[in-house]
């Protein structure tokens, strides 16, 4: 079963935005066990719309399209759709009604535009769009083929890709699995790794493909399986997997999928543990990123931003001599910190961090990316120091990596 | 002048990475004249690669592919174009030194796999990868096109973009230029939007192109014109914006890059006011966003993540019995949490949450995206509360728009 996913909008063609909704909606597909073929950008233009539809159509029995759904001028999607199948725009009583339901509790006048929005192709069956008020289309095309376009708001779309589309897809077609299993290696380059596992991978059966996937530090091999069942070569996978354990032991990570925030976010959750941060130069990523998980209420309490040094002092508790003498981005004040965060909230566990995220407040002895990071623990404080580079971005977001590795490391040992 | 990018690499198929290089080429070419007709991606076969480039060229005289050059064996996109231009792979020893060199400052061994990078089609002009081993190709086509192929990591596709194929394109191609200005607007629906300006839009030359690009709280409004004179496109561009003021005035946030954070970022800044946060629902994720702008520490003192309600009296000083009473989710609560930050932090301004980010924790009353907001500053404190969905994630974004949009409309009062 095969998928061509076409998303529509100037706006990616010319780089103003990162398309996202593509991958979602590949993530989704390869779930249900549907190969996507390929994906394809086009422009708001009735004719890119109407020969790409009918290119796919040659090849792929699901096309999935997002965007051009909008109430505005630009947005032609709908009325490209209607002509390919020959179906005239109808105005949907359900949906003009969820639209000025869904208007009037934001406060939001319902206007023409508005109302043509539930304009929809009398031939599609409507996927009703609980987020949002662009509903989804789901067409039905000759020999076989669906065709179903949605919004190219991102979490409307992802909502109905799960509720919506994907049912409807398991429902009509007979599908097997696509298995993806991928393991990340680090400290190994690519064409050593790759040397090195080069006996196991000519070894492997025939219907398992093997990919290297290479960044900084870290090569991910992902083993794929088309058209199978899914525990039956699940099993098999994890076996050739665990033939690797021998090759390159040491350079192994882990699976793919959980993060180290997921992990401790599961162990804090489980074991009824709480957590407290206190951040300077991470500035409130690194709560933002536990909370933004659905949760996270039960075992996170408090989360300090100690931008300025008067913060440090008067809410953390840190001494104003130990700042003055070390300076802000030192040991003794980041453990400070994660003391004071963890006495001041209760938590069984407070992490720290005190950087130069830049790009001004180098130094010789502290250059811009210097962040000291501290875990402070029921029995202990434990510390460390980083430089994360030049670029403000990378060193927020390495920082809060370190020090969650931190943290996860002692909760490990639980 | 025309162009189609394509992306090679079972790992876009799959949806296990985001294409972010296709967006980086996309601006490229535009910023030298060329439109993107189409962007697409296949997998690592070379059948499709064949395929795609030989349809590519029927509409564009430009082919950028990227992907499919590294050392393993599921990277073939170079023996596919050897094939295309009947030509054969044969050693460069200019390149085969470059990843010789390059490999030993890394302490890397230089292996057969290394070595087989430098293998490259007899037929194209290599592109020097300073940054890593695999080389781009440039090849010229008959009547007059270009396929350029470059590695797929991204900081190695950025420099050879920017350091070799637009400087080429540039050279061989008489390109005259495209032109994107956007406007910001904030605090208006994409439909009264559209309603509020659709004179304006009726009225603008035809070269003119607009497009709205809703994200929550804001739309952007795009102009875009292609083949023209840059500096009177700019011109003309600017002065159709300008007729907004009178329209939308109230709405508008700056041109592209302006943000409401950005616009408090630069007001407290430029006159030496301070702020602090103090978050429930949003997690740290107001405190993140200031912070993540350089500057940020000359203003943003203190944010607090009062995640517990023991945490909002602790810390903040919000009397228990007023959340016994209201509940957490509360005018009286958010107000206090915002004047306690100011109070503890002693900043000029502070800004609250506390809603239900979901999705557990709603009630009929007080359902899930229900959030509370306030602004205390050296005056007064406001308050308001909306609803913001139901999906965690957009209500964490929405709220935090919405709060800081408070914050902003006090400081344009200054």
């Amino acid at each position: 079963m095969k998928a061509t996913i076409i998303t529509i909008g100037d706006e990616i063609l010319i780089g103003q935005i990162v398309d996202t909704n593509s991958v979602s909606i590949a993530r989704h597909l390869n779930g249900a066990g549907i190969t996507v073929e390929s994906k394809l950008s086009i422009g708001d233009s009735d004719h890119q719309i109407e020969s790409s539809i009918r290119t796919a159509l040659l090849t792929s029995q699901v096309v999935v399209i997002t965007g051009g759904l909008g109430p505005t001028k630009d947005d032609i999607t709908k009325h490209t759709l209607a002509r390919i199948f020959n179906s005239e725009l109808r105005y949907n009583d359900t949906e003009g009604q969820h639209i000025e339901s869904l208007l009037a509790r934001r406060g939001i006048a319902f206007t023409e535009l508005n109302r043509s929005q539930a304009m929809l192709p009398a031939c599609c069956t409507p996927l009703h769009n609980a987020h949002g008020t662009a509903p989804g289309m789901w067409f039905e095309c000759e020999g076989d083929a669906v065709v179903v376009s949605l919004p190219g708001v991102p979490f409307e779309m992802e909502h109905l890709m799960q509720d919506e589309v994907i049912p409807r897809l398991k429902k009509r077609f007979m599908l097997k699995s696509i298995v993806h299993l991928t393991l990340i290696t680090h400290g190994i380059a690519e064409s050593l790794l790759a040397e090195r596992i080069a006996a196991w991978e000519d070894a492997l059966p025939d219907y398992m493909h093997l990919a290297y996937l290479p960044a900084p530090n870290i090569v991910r091999l992902r083993l794929s399986a088309y058209d199978v069942e899914r525990s039956e070569a699940e099993v098999a996978m994890r076996q050739e997997f665990g033939k690797l354990e021998q090759l390159i032991g040491d350079h192994i990570v882990g699976e793919e999928g959980a993060s180290v925030e997921s992990n401790v976010h599961r162990i804090l959750s489980e074991r009824g543990l709480t957590l407290a941060t206190a951040e300077s130069c991470t500035g409130g990523n690194i709560a933002a990123s536990f909370t933004s998980m659905a949760g996270a209420s039960a075992y996170f309490l408090t989360g300090i931003v100690a931008y300025s040094n008067a913060a440090k002092s008067n809410i953390l508790g840190v001494d104003s001599a130990t700042i003055e003498r070390h300076g802000a981005v030192s040991r003794e004040v980041v453990e400070q910190m994660a003391e004071g965060a963890r006495r001041i909230s209760g938590a069984d566990y407070a992490i720290a961090t005190s950087g130069i995220a830049g790009p001004s407040g180098g130094s010789v002895e502290k250059p811009v990316g210097t962040v000291w990071m501290a875990v402070a623990t029921p029995t202990r404080t434990i510390s460390m120091m980083r430089n994360s580079g030049t670029d403000r971005q990378q060193i927020i977001k390495r920082a809060s990596a370190y020090v969650v590795e931190m943290l996860y490391n002692e909760l490990r040992k639980l």
